[in-house]
């Protein structure tokens, strides 16, 4: 699955100077390919910084004896887990964009590695929304109860967690639509690099 | 946009007897092309059903006063739109289908209406599973309350809403796959009608 020739850089100008179209054309499309890829990059650094803060937030989201403990909700503890599981996601496709952009090859077969990507994006994306709303629905309900007059920062952190959650699940659906993208490209060339 | 002369049923077979695969094709096509868009009405039927019923679980759900009522509750509000449009589209998107079985043309342009289907299945879908988790997370925190105590039918019937919009979303997620379909079938053919 290496890329062609054609595709390097560096490579000296053909010296069959009637066609230059040829390498123009790879030019162009090597110049596109990397920033495609790199769009995805940063989208999954993205929503990996966002779905490890959410995760994190709420896991730190104790305030010792007399106060609440995140773990006695079960929608927050659906909130961290979905944030941690999208976090891991996000990281191991960082690695594998990282290879792709530095090798010009996927890790695992092409077939595989596209559709690996776009069904996982779909899965986790409803996951993490699921999972957020729950937890919007749960802080809005704590915010008529006495939980959120006695440990207001409790429920303040909750919130900050839901937000990153929320950001997180954005970024996430941003690689669905490239890796959707990339799918629609393999079924219609057979290769996920003709853009 | 009508279907070619060779798709329609009732021909009489081709006299020239030295190329019969032609119509032996298109005979299968359309018997493929019938048995999809049946799917899809099928699933549309489905959805429809299950949401509306959802929202009329909801709406329908209080028990005059001294009992709690789901306007109240943000989240409920939510089950209910979310599930009211979700019925609205599947009723609109069922029309659609029933028009495409019987005329063998789509009701808008066909670039237009494949687009249309898969982007609405998408962001319906999406709004639903928010909406319904969003329930299920109330009806959690409420169970811990005395208002299930003292109105327990308050929170069955909310139960039993929320699950009817659970298996909606089901459905419209069937339907997406298969509008999703389509738009790949579009963008590689230039037609919704090859399979």
């Amino acid at each position: 699955m290496r890329l062609p020739q054609g595709f390097r850089n560096g490579d000296t100008p053909s010296p069959n100077h009637r066609n230059p179209t040829p390498h123009f054309h790879n030019t162009v499309t090597l110049r596109k390919l990397r920033r495609f890829n790199s769009l995805i990059l940063v989208f999954r650094v993205t929503a990996f910084i966002f779905s490890l803060a959410s995760s994190v937030f709420m896991v730190t989201n104790s305030r010792g004896s007399g106060s609440p403990l995140w773990t006695d909700f079960d929608a927050f503890r659906f909130v961290f887990a979905a944030n941690a599981i999208v976090a891991l996601y996000s990281l191991f496709e960082m690695g594998v964009s990282v290879w792709e952009i530095s090798t010009g090859a996927t890790l695992l077969p092409e077939i595989l590695q596209v559709w690996f990507d776009f069904g996982h994006d779909q899965v986790f994306a409803y996951l993490l929304l699921s999972a957020d709303s729950a937890g919007t629905a749960l802080v809005k309900t704590l915010k008529r109860t006495d939980t959120c007059t006695t440990s207001a920062s409790f429920c303040v952190q909750s919130d900050i967690s839901l937000a990153l959650g929320f950001t997180g699940f954005l970024f996430l659906g941003f690689s669905s639509l490239l890796s959707g993208f990339r799918v629609v490209c393999f079924i219609i060339n057979g290769s996920r690099l003709h853009l």
